[in-house]
């Protein structure tokens, strides 16, 4: 072994008995190659473990890597947990590949090994960070690996609100909200509402208006490292709301203002070293098997 | 003067009388200014002035500026042929605004005020340089400042090829073509294919299919130094051409393949000093007056 | 005076001081032609005016004419009410030029003495009829002019749901939401959402999927004459909400089921004889002015 | 048997061998029920095979059925050919299934059974009639059933062109082209521009600008009784052709202006008796097995 790589943490898809199997095999390898191997606690699988439980915060100070078994939901959610620790995660899929967890259950094994050789294939994507101000929780900091979505909640109509780019204004949008993506979540709820595909390696933002009045108001690319600041109408603030990847919710108060930009500390996902992100975007995307002209 | 600026380069549309008035004013304010003053010799317009004529090689070695009175159009070409030079270029829009010749007849006199005092806003933008194999013009480097697009020709349905970035393979479409666009270019023919707005300053090309067959083969948005390689399906490469900015084409020969990469000078664009990219989006894309929320 | 016509309501667009001199302006034309005129009592101005307070019962049962001033918000409140007494609706729009309200304050009395003068030009654009069956509010049959809007509402992700078309299986789709819309709401909502222009005088619903996950899953025209039907996901069912013509709220409730399909009695508009929709639609859409090739 | 379905003629996909097993498999049903067999003359297969060769012409006036061995484009070329006679014509698909072509190989015997038995499902579908005036094809009625499409050719830029319905200018287009489709064609070429899908129950014409300039200048659904008008502008007119379902094109001439309608008589198509055209959309793009919700 060519590494001093010892410890192992492993995060479940929540409240799904399908990920035993796959945690078993996991745990067969780890043992098999004398590893130290741990399972984060909110896992209700945990308590029948025979692994320790840890949290976020004990995997991201302990662990050389973090296995997580889910989907790419979960993958989004574990990530933004270790990204302050800069663990190393890969991601084990169930059912369908995801974009994210690109590993198959029946692959943990060689690519456990190939990590354990060295011959690791470590991807850094950067993250989202969001700072809401005039707002009760103004004081935390919001991570995304994927988007920053403000869109409309308890209104029929559409919201008004002005978006900024380092100070300078953009335009007033009239639309169901606004999709911020990171290359990461440009294959995601970003690409539905009419957004490019951004390659990983490119350090852009996306903006993408989700169902604006005016016809024109497309996607816009720019540098990852803008601001950008949006400014919700008076009328609108409170029927509106901002969702991170997906999955946390926060509405907006009177006088709340958003503030989006990327993240000092990436993500950093492991992949098989035959790792190509365009394979996956074949796969996902129904772009057909033929692999050649 | 702080600047040692003394020779200014005149570029007409071609065949428009209406921009006699504008040339008349430009003339006139770099006579003032005791500038010495030429104008590119293939405006027939050059005829009847009594400025010296010359070529744009002359043009790049010998001039600080160049001043190009016409349209988007008469621009994109000027900017590709003193891209080698370097030369600063500023461009002066008959009618309406446009993206790049973005100073209007009236202020022709401020905006070379503030360059001959040194108060000057040039920003460069990126050139795609394509190559082609197998090709009997194999031997060019073949410009772009907008785009270079693969595109059917004389053909009912349509063509089929295959594009890679960097040696992987992205996928075999079935379109009518593909935009590779610049930032500049992302407002132009892009943008009509269904391509996103990608800010000038962000080091990205664009890939647009033309009315795909598969509807998931959406824009896709990569790093600017990324070569593009496409292979067109066998039966249909004498159907297919390219096109460079939307002005000069080249039918494709069997045995043909592209190569697009950036290119390494890059056009030097003058702009007034208070130039905001957003302004002439919301001019040229109606986004409405409204400049707040 | 070649009709008998003596009758005519107003309804106001409500809390908007502005309507004021339109409203003086109508009520002039009005008396200068002896015809009675009425006001629809929710608007407060009615407090205000000389003119006698009537529902829209009283409005729909006892007049020939009714005369809405605002926008196109308040035609189409207004239309869905008078929908069942067949009276017939003239717009006059405040500010902007709208779809629905075509008439401007100026034009009133040549548009007014037109209707007299039995040169009218009456348009039938049909409704669509909601009901909601496992629901609260299942008696109740609820109308739209634009469109019946289902979308998710407190939920970050996006919801599941079939659609049918007189009982056959369209497809599961995973979406914000669905517009279901007429000829008249095709320019609204639908159009933001990605749906096509539908002329008012062809008799199709179009369904448009709201950012659906399935980038396959493009908009539908159909029959006026088909019955949709869509069965919302168990887990999402009480996540989701209808919109009426993005006006009125309704929240699901576990087990409701909805039913759609195109109202029996039409909205009647009154249109300027020089009515032509291509005009208000270049207009609207910023389609240029040039008016020929 | 319930028929007097004597005669079947039977069309094959020209220069593929691999229509031998079908065509086969077919004759073989045919013989088996004692059923007169003929085959079209210009499939150069024909010559190998002992049936008797005929014409369109002979087909549409002799035969009960027509059998289209191929995929969807063997089946417009026939369906246009044969529509002036009426004869049904039923698709047998090589490869995936169509969306015309709706019939496998190994589904022959029992549609063909049913087809005699009387338990058939026979569709009517428009076709769009083209005349050209000033052209010297002008004598031609042009007929396409998926399309008619106007597009630019040898040209780098885009092509200007006025549309009108019924004599009403709709608008004054810069783009590539204009899609005019039939409900059948809405799957097809139109979908790629960006067109809507239209139930073929709908009678309905969908014109789709293929990349406009103007971003709002959406897809227009129009009732299939209206007439279309194109003029083409005079500097662009001899750089455009139209194509009619992307096989016949055809290159205009100074002077020539487009009118397109639907044609009187429609064609027939035999479906199985279990035909859900909703099955097919599915299938064809895409859109998951789940049958339910």
């Amino acid at each position: 072994m060519q590494n001093n790589f010892k410890n192992i943490g492993i995060i479940l898809k929540p409240n799904d008995q399908s990920v035993t199997p796959a945690l078993d095999a996991v745990a067969r390898v780890l043992h098999d190659h004398q590893l130290n191997c741990c399972i984060h606690h909110t896992n209700h699988q945990a308590r029948n473990s025979s692994l320790p439980a840890r949290s976020f915060e004990e995997i991201g100070k302990d662990c050389d890597l973090a296995i997580v078994i889910g989907g790419d939901g979960t993958l989004l959610h574990a990530a933004r947990k270790l990204a302050p620790y800069g663990t190393p995660v890969l991601g084990v899929n169930l059912g369908r590949l995801g974009f994210l967890a690109d590993v198959s259950p029946g692959e943990i094994e060689p690519r456990l090994q190939e990590f354990l050789n060295g011959r690791i294939d470590i991807e850094e994507r950067f993250l989202l960070e969001t700072r809401l101000t005039g707002h009760s929780q103004s004081a935390q900091t919001l991570l995304a690996l994927n988007d920053v979505v403000l869109h409309k909640w308890e209104l029929a109509r559409m919201i008004e609100f002005g978006a900024s780019v380092n100070g300078n204004f953009i335009t007033a949008y009239r639309a169901d909200g606004l999709v911020i993506a990171t290359p990461t979540g440009s294959t995601a709820y970003s690409l539905s509402a009419g957004g490019p595909i951004v390659h990983p390696s490119l350090r852009a933002i996306t903006l993408v208006p989700i169902c604006p009045h005016t016809l024109s108001n497309r996607p816009l690319v720019i540098e990852s490292d803008s601001e950008i600041e949006l400014h919700i109408k008076t009328e609108d603030v409170t029927y509106s709301m901002i969702t991170l990847d997906g999955q946390t919710r926060i509405r907006l108060e009177q006088g709340t203002h958003i503030k989006v930009k990327s993240h000092a500390k990436p993500v950093r996902l492991v992949h098989p070293v035959n790792y190509d992100y365009f394979d996956i975007l074949r796969a996902k995307l129904h772009w057909g098997s033929q692999n050649s002209i």
